[in-house]
């Protein structure tokens, strides 16, 4: 049986934290000088621990474990959020990192290790991962600029060194399979006392923007049946699609109307636009299909009920990507071992790597608990023992499909 | 009979019209360049009316007929909203000139002529006005700040040269009361087809700012029953008001959600906080009362339920003014020589100057009828022949006025 260094692995941590320290956390947004800065670092880190080690054009960071034998993949993402916590991402590749390390090249196989590009979004969707499936095109690279500062993709992967070079895709017949660990960005094991969450799907995610057209006017001299209150009609729209999702709902569907604005947002004034984003998740095709029925059917009926006009883009809209049956197994027999008693089957409401690798590869994604269920804020944590725990678990479900493989 | 001069009346108004225009509006917020200038026209065409013209320590221009005999004080505002319309206000203080000329100073009495400061409020809250019967203090105006550009009104006063002069306050045994004339404002005399509205009260109007305090968090983890979502607390707040303001408000009740807005406003965070403006108007008191009692109990009965935290601001609550019956009716006599059946008695959903001089001597106001009801927008507009009738009226009435008192 493997076994973890939680020196070694704290150590890690402890060195990709100070890249972009900030309070407690992080602020390492993709191409950053101290995001470029910890890629190198990752590097260094991987070629010491026996891998062949590059960053590619996209800048995902790949270290390849020389020798025979089947492999199993295993990483996260590197960059952070602005201004958030320390683990999210830096775990998964730092466990990956520390597993390839325990596991070695035995005879039963090894694991290659991937920090992918820009899982946090800033310039795109999941560049990285994608770029690895071989999904991403040169004319959205073209395209990409970060949504904080708007610099183009393209001069930042100039600056950083990494303009020019090949972008790495997938060779599938090298993997059984892909492992991410992430830390769970809820407060659902800490709640229960649990240690390990054994991911059964990643959400899919649907979101729309909604836009309502009334007719702006005076506040005062208008009469409630003369108006065409774009802002209240929106108000009762989304009030109405809340109450339906409520009775027709799957038991872990959740639904969120993130922002709602007015135009032209004066106290006198009637609203003669109104704008709100709102999306669902689920990892049920069929309740995500039925809740998109019922926020269409609210819609229309609105727009029959009128005086205001109601549309809506679809913003995106991904599947579910559910995680591989026997690697869930496989995570679970391990944490017998390491945590017996404290792992529990859950969803991932966040969007994750692993639900594009999912598409090509067997998947697996582990969680470990979020003190305070605190995410995409600097004050995000775990405790140094949970996160020991986690590798180990993690280490031990890796090494366990390997073996399992060859018999 | 006193009688007016259509093309006088009309030259002053397209002349005034001048002083800032901007596409077929006006452009001529309070102490702009084009507002200075505009006061310092009106107190010349004051003089050639053979009024004793001036400027006073806030702006206010004041015309006094001199001679024996009572008197009626009309006028209205001479500055714009930003970017709107041509008669808002102007239409008034020209009606007031007109009234003036007409009646000049017989046996029955005179007219003088006032073109307040800052109706609209780019400065404060009906500073011209309320100076006027005596309740702006220094201290007010030494915090008064442009809500646009921010420059201090000490500074606007000083560099249009009113600075130092005193502030004229009303002289009330001089006045047998006050009539403003105004554009609608709103669509109800062009859709009935009628040219004059008696305003039988001005709105109460009840303003409030409310907050709701929740926890921002990740809108993928988070289950339904975990969140403090601060934004559909108040989306389902709104709605209930709507719901219970549309069971138990006045006949001409007015409410209105003017400004809503989340934080941090993402498509993937459940808001952490939501505020929105609230505002309602009627002439009733009563019925102001009630419908804020309801307003209250919606807000309590969101606390109790939870898991957010709504707290409610006032910003302010005016009272309904009544407007002088005895006038009404002096406006609804001229009507029937010069529009006859068609004047119609309303109340007033704007607030107007007339709302404060209402507290010290009889008021009156009459409106005339506003194309397509558009309002604070450059496109503002009322037919030549609308604006001669209408000042035949307010001439008429107040002439009317002045004849009764004497018999």
């Amino acid at each position: 049986m493997p076994d973890i260094d939680p020196e070694r692995l704290l150590g890690d941590l402890y060195k990709l934290r100070t890249f972009g320290a900030y309070k407690t956390g992080v602020h390492r947004p993709s191409l950053s000088a101290e995001d470029v800065a910890a890629r190198q670092w990752l590097v260094e880190r991987m070629t010491e621990a026996g891998l062949e080690a590059q960053i590619d054009g996209i800048g995902n960071v790949f270290g390849r474990r020389p020798g025979a034998g089947r492999r199993i993949l295993a990483g996260s993402h590197s960059e952070s959020q602005n201004q958030a916590g320390w683990l999210d991402g830096a775990l998964g590749v730092v466990f990956a990192l520390e597993a390839s390390r325990a596991i070695g090249n035995d005879s039963d196989g090894g694991v290659d290790v991937i920090a992918f590009f820009d899982e946090e979004g800033h310039f795109g969707s999941y560049l990285g991962s994608r770029s690895f499936i071989g999904e991403v095109s040169e004319a959205e690279l073209d395209k990409a600029r970060d949504r904080t500062h708007g610099k183009s993709l393209r001069d930042a992967l100039a600056e950083a060194g990494y303009a020019g070079r090949r972008r790495i895709t997938i060779d599938r017949e090298r993997y059984s399979g892909f492992f991410e660990a992430h830390i769970e960005q809820g407060g659902s094991l800490e709640a229960a006392g649990l240690k390990i969450g054994v991911v059964t799907a990643i959400v899919g995610l649907w979101d729309y923007r909604i836009k309502v057209t009334g007719e702006q006017n005076h506040a005062g001299t208008t009469t409630m049946k003369q108006r065409k209150d774009a802002g209240l009609t929106l108000v009762r729209l989304i009030a109405a699609i809340d109450r339906r999702f409520r009775e027709i709902a799957g038991p872990a569907s959740v639904w969120t109307c993130g922002r709602m604005e007015f135009e032209p947002g004066a106290p006198s004034i009637i609203p003669g636009a109104a704008r709100a984003l709102f999306q669902f998740r689920d990892c049920d095709p069929e309740v995500l299909a039925r809740l998109e029925l019922a926020l269409r059917q609210r819609i229309a009926d609105a727009n029959e009920a009128g005086p205001c006009t109601i549309a809506m883009d679809v913003i995106r809209q991904s599947a579910p990507a559910a995680m591989n049956e026997k690697f869930q197994r496989a995570i679970e027999n391990a944490a017998a071992l390491h945590a017996p008693n404290l792992a529990i089957r859950m969803p991932s409401g966040a969007g994750h790597d692993a639900q594009h690798l999912a598409r090509i590869i067997p998947a697996a994604m582990m969680f470990v608990p979020s003190i305070g269920g605190i995410s995409h804020h600097w004050s995000e944590n775990t405790s140094d023992q949970d996160i020991a725990t986690g590798a180990r678990v993690f280490t031990e479900a890796i090494a366990g499909v390997l073996r399992g493989q060859n018999r």
